[in-house]
């Protein structure tokens, strides 16, 4: 299996249109040893023909066409991307869809809830049910296992719920199990996607423990650090973040994972491990853990 | 007046995703004497201080990135973007907007039917509205006057229609001739961006002949472009765009204009203008009109 990083970024991207802070700031200068980076998203393959999105980036236009495997290969249109397979309806996670909507078939995976809040509580999905068989919605288990393109999916619930813009009574008529999910993809070797994870628990954990790879969210790197940043913010664990750093922050929790390659991913631009020169990035490293990048691929 | 092309290509840019066309096949070779394109996209300024985005394109992240004088320049959270006017509810013409949430305020134009039907239709935008006073909505008028920062805005009504996710009940209760506005800016000399244009009539003709700088619709070379490049698809002006070419074409109904500077822009990725050594690209130069690019700079 091959997995491929197409964007490395939580929402907003590195650097942050509007963001001044100092990794954006340097970044832009060309001051700053670090890397931009587009917003989170990942394409699997069993057999690097057929490809498989796990999400749906809003910068999935300029990430496909940096990604020569993911090029229409026959025909006059084509694309190797055969499904989507979505964790959550976020804009970060979700708003790609919008832009492969250019008449291709494609099978979209995500829960019944997910796509309830995509297709009826937003119009501007109907762009992709324009011609008959243009987008196939499949469910998506909060909590199960199903196979897309020869590859293995477990699907579990993650408590961080839905997002900001689906009110409360919206979110009473929906199954909050089915907000956000984690996916453990493979049959051998399994790689591990947690982009969000508000909380980490014992049956987490194990589940962790049976992968080869895990790329997990690495949004920020102390619970304050919006607050801090721009005086005056949401904490991390409010935005359904587990921060980095701290007695109960991912090194800690997941540092009996001693087997596994452990990789940060959907990394916000106010966090200091973007700067490979800060105490925190080496501090990341001596952990054992490394910061995903634009163009990474990994195979298992 | 400055006027700044972010982006200069029709929807799903230049190369589009699942494209395999003569174009997008070469340009992704090297073999095309073209240039890439993101997707259609303006700014303009009086004072090149604060900037006003012509529209909100799905490619607005990386157009933000490459072009310096739009990032943030002071404090930690900044942009030099003032407001946003949107021309219609298209996918391309507004899914920027959604890009553009991270708490910062905005003044965005729109007519009521469009800001009804982002605002009412579709959830996703109450992203926009988490903080007060991070979007502020302002009425569009679909024909008439208004002052932004310092620049005149002219609207008129262009007969292009609703897009395609707009089903017909809804359609029902809007004001069809708030779909799709035309805008003219600038006080002394003027500038005309117009993106799609179904229809070109003599009050269209006589506006357009009173502007420095026309951006005129150039999505299609033929009206029969998508049928035979696909092999079955709409024709242009089924659309909402009139054709380059053709006895009816954008090239001769506004020959008479031989005072302006006059622009090609929302070019579609099978447009044969997009190939500098085509018999088409040289047509359409020898009638003295050029194809925008990302990047270019216009001084009025």
């Amino acid at each position: 299996m091959k997995v491929r990083v197409l964007g490395a970024a939580a929402g907003g991207g590195f650097p942050q249109w509007n963001c001044r802070c100092s990794n954006c700031r340097r970044l832009r200068q060309g001051s700053l040893k670090g890397r931009s980076r587009t917003q989170a998203q990942l394409a699997v393959s069993a057999d690097e023909k057929s490809w498989i999105l796990l999400n749906a980036s809003p910068d999935l236009r300029a990430q496909i066409e940096s990604t020569p495997e993911l090029w229409p290969a026959s025909s006059i249109r084509h694309s190797p991307i055969s499904s989507v397979v979505l964790t959550s309806a976020e804009l970060d996670a979700v708003l790609g869809l919008l832009l492969l909507r250019e008449f291709y078939p494609l099978q979209v995976y995500a829960t019944a809830s997910v796509r309830r809040i995509l297709t009826e509580d937003n119009s501007m999905f109907a762009m992709l049910h324009r011609v008959e068989g243009q987008i196939r919605w499949h469910d998506l288990p909060a909590s199960g296992k199903l196979v897309i393109d020869g590859l293995t999916f477990e699907t579990f619930s993650d408590p961080s719920g839905f997002p900001g813009f689906v009110n409360e009574d919206r979110a009473q008529t929906l199954d909050q199990s089915e907000a956000v999910v984690g996916l453990i993809v493979g049959d051998g070797a399994k790689v591990a996607f947690v982009p969000g994870s508000a909380n980490m628990d014992a049956a987490l954990l194990q589940r962790l423990s049976n992968c080869h790879t895990v790329l997990f969210d690495g949004t920020f790197w102390s619970d304050d650090e919006l607050v801090r940043v721009l005086g005056g913010a949401k904490h991390a664990r409010e935005m359904g973040h587990l921060p980095i750093s701290g007695e109960s922050g991912s090194l800690r929790q997941l540092a009996s994972l001693t087997q596994q390659r452990k990789i940060f991913i959907h990394v916000n631009n106010t966090n200091p491990i973007l700067d490979e020169e800060s105490a925190e990035f080496a501090e990341t490293r001596r952990a054992g853990w490394e910061v995903a990048s634009d163009g990474d691929t990994f195979t298992l």
